[in-house]
């Protein structure tokens, strides 16, 4: 097959992203759709970078000092209804099972949406006194929320998430969790997904049901879309109260706990495929890609390349490297687009001339340019190679989404921005009403309020023109 | 507290086997019961270990072959349908999905009670030809059962497992997987859980519903039960006729690849609390202790005492061993029991005289005595001695299991083998009859045939007298 006709099999990411997304998935088998409507199956390579992003992100939570654990999947589904937010946002959304063991169950079950109400019924039991506190628990664990509209990764039926649920014996100290496990996230994004975000808290419409606060991470899509990448909540007592989870303190008296939960899913897949790839296809940001290097042979057949790119991979797995060979009788070049379509992050050419010049021949997937390396090289600067080529990414998307934010002042330019394919950053006056009419005139919603405030209070608000309160990201959002 | 109220917080392992299971896995903080009838909440002391498990698997399928993937929970309720002794097997317990997103749905759904199905729709569509085979495949997923009875790990709605599902292009393959996989699981039962199993086919009435051929792995629990550990099954063409999955051979015909399944789940934790616990509570493994290494301080207020110990702690973590410091106020007394309660393998203690001396004070959970060895000692032997703990953990269990073991040549002395906590080795003429009868009779079902059966067919059936065809294992069981 030619070079074009490969490259023919995806969709032009250019005229269409939607369809670029879509063929990308389905081609580079990261993902397929499940018999049941919504439902995505999660092929070996794409579940391979979730393997990556669990033991990322596992490493970060135990660092900070919390432990997993495994809450049933079935909720009574009167748990629900004992905070009134929580059960008007999922109840519309729950999978209800009704019949079990071949009879009408007495009590419908929902199939957890999200665990704030089965983790409470339990610290209810297990938290007694202020040294059973800060209870800080995760769980690694798939959820189901019935979606009209699905796409794989991005809003499926079924996703595997991890939810992580805290209580604390004061407010303070549980709204630092809450910005601590943001920080982990953006931290996690930038370092193991090469993916920079935009930090900040929700406006009271996009908050969490249930909750007092929801703080956001926000990554810029190649299409100037913001994805919604991760979020952490706190609670106050909102859950506490009516689950009746009460500590005695060091005083002596019982009181309420404060709580937090924070939660990322495989909808970082999706973000990374669509803040990074290319008319080619993927781009894997290293730290993360089930194969790091492809090791291509020239001419195969010729006595001792075979066993040489084996050679070199023994030694790039030894120290560390996810490297493969591509052994398959395949031409070259249609092994090239291949894993070029695969978002390996670097490939090895190896045929018989390089190995009689004791060299290998680097391409990067981010570049064009190759370059020819000593043998030696190729193994012992593999790791730093991979590290240079995550920076670069970051770099790459982190100028991009500066070049796709503008500051706006005005409806109009509000509209012109998220036209463009960019955030609009402008002041607000805070009232649901303004941010309904820009939803509903430009579909472009309230992303994030930054940390940095200064000078929200001088502006006007880019809607209604009154003073403003915050500073706020508006933008489409997938 | 004093050592012997304590201790009386259990049951008496002798006078009340199933009594001390129950206050084990409660008051060690294993797992607690789920607000649903049948279900269980995995503490992060349970969970743990149920991590050291997956680690320690799924090192050993990829070393095999195989990848990980992730299919949905969610299965149409006619799949199940399409093998007759499948939906036989599995339809009175399965748990059913009759309305979503507010709706009645169209087709029933049933969580999934394993995955063959789903596993095979997939396979049709991704299977063409010989080069897509072997299909190595494996999911680490919750599956649910409705079950009657339950019990903490051994038998619960809901429970973790993984699930390997295999497709071959020939038989001998696929039957070569199925036995091949059943030496991985024994392997890992051995070194890891330092459980001894018996492995071999079961019986036509004890296999899996739809498949051709199971093996299992059975443990002899410490009051002479058995419990099934691990299956594997070969399934022949039984699904991927029904299914239609097809591949064009090297010989230019289209054929039904043949199949295999095999899943362990989180009743291996009940089998190796029950394998190795004693009146004083749990005996973990080293190689699936959350930790390894408990630090106990003697006179800890002494100036110089904590420090030391976190020192010392530093060390052993810096070298993979899992240890951790007793901080808390209670007493040295309390702190020995209530680790040995919860089965750390090894104690190490430290006071002022020890610092002096630059020794620790070393007592083995499995031991009674204590020894003295150098703080250089401690650290630089403690993989060592951990391994040496694991080997004389399954020293003795096998110990234990070689002597309860008959062989048997009638019914009473079957009876009076499993009245004693014995498994019954017997011949038997195969037939069904036979098989329920001591069912009936003693509470006794085939476990397994070991794969040495030499002199099979110079025996007479225990049950009827008839000529025996197998020399098969009967037991009481879990």
């Amino acid at each position: 097959m030619a070079d074009k006709d490969f490259v023919k099999e995806i969709a032009d990411i250019k005229e269409d992203f939607p369809r670029w997304y879509t063929d990308v998935v389905l081609k580079t088998e990261l993902v397929d759709y499940g018999p049941v409507k919504g439902t995505m199956v999660i092929r070996p390579y794409g579940y391979a970078i979730w393997e990556r992003i669990q033991r990322e992100l596992d490493d970060r939570f135990k660092a900070t000092g919390h432990k997993n654990a495994y809450f049933p999947m079935l909720i009574p589904y009167s748990f629900l209804t004992k905070e009134a937010e929580h059960v008007e946002g999922f109840a519309p959304e729950v999978a209800v099972v009704t019949h079990a063991g071949g009879e009408e169950l007495a009590e419908k079950l929902v199939i957890r949406p999200t665990s704030e109400t089965i983790f409470c019924e339990m610290y209810s039991k297990w938290v007694n006194s202020y040294r059973d506190l800060p209870m800080l628990l995760n769980q690694w664990a798939n959820v189901v929320r019935w979606e009209k509209t699905t796409r794989p990764f991005l809003r499926t039926s079924e996703f595997l998430w991890q939810e992580g649920h805290t209580l604390h014996a004061t407010a303070q100290e549980a709204e630092e969790e809450t910005l601590k496990m943001l920080h982990v996230y953006a931290e996690f994004a930038k370092n193991v997904l090469a993916m920079p975000v935009l930090i900040g808290k929700k406006s009271e419409k996009e908050k969490f049901a249930g909750g007092e606060a929801t703080y956001s991470m926000e990554a810029m899509m190649l299409d100037g879309k913001s994805l919604q990448a991760g979020t952490t909540h706190y609670f106050g007592q909102n859950f506490t109260k009516p689950f009746n989870i009460r500590f005695l303190d060091r005083d002596g008296t019982h009181k309420y706990p404060y709580q937090t939960s924070w939660g990322v899913s495989t909808r970082l897949i999706g973000a990374l495929i669509m803040a990074h790839g290319d008319e080619r296809g993927l781009c894997l940001p290293p730290p993360v890609a089930p194969v790091q290097i492809i090791i291509v042979p020239i001419a195969q057949k010729k006595e001792g390349v075979l066993q040489k790119c084996r050679e070199l991979k023994e030694k790039l797995t030894a120290s560390g490297i996810r490297a493969e060979v591509d052994e398959s009788d395949n031409s070259p070049g249609w092994k090239f687009n291949q894993w070029e379509m695969k978002g390996v992050p670097c490939r090895y050419e190896l045929g018989p001339r390089d190995i009689e010049n004791g060299v290998v021949t680097v391409s990067r997937r981010t570049g064009s340019e190759k370059e020819t390396v000593s043998l030696t090289e190729a193994v012992d600067g593999a790791g730093a190679l991979l590290k240079e080529i995550t920076d670069a990414m970051y770099e790459k998307a982190s100028a991009f989404m500066q070049s796709h934010i503008r500051k706006v002042k005005t409806l109009s330019e509000l509209e012109n921005a998220v036209n463009s394919n960019c955030f609009a950053l402008a002041h607000w006056c805070g009232n649901r009403e303004c941010e309904d009419k820009v939803k509903e005139l430009y579909q472009a919603s309230t992303r994030n309020m930054p940390f940095d405030q200064s000078g929200a209070e001088k502006g006007k608000c880019v809607c209604c023109g009154k003073k403003a309160k915050h500073i706020i990201y508006f933008g489409r959002a997938y």
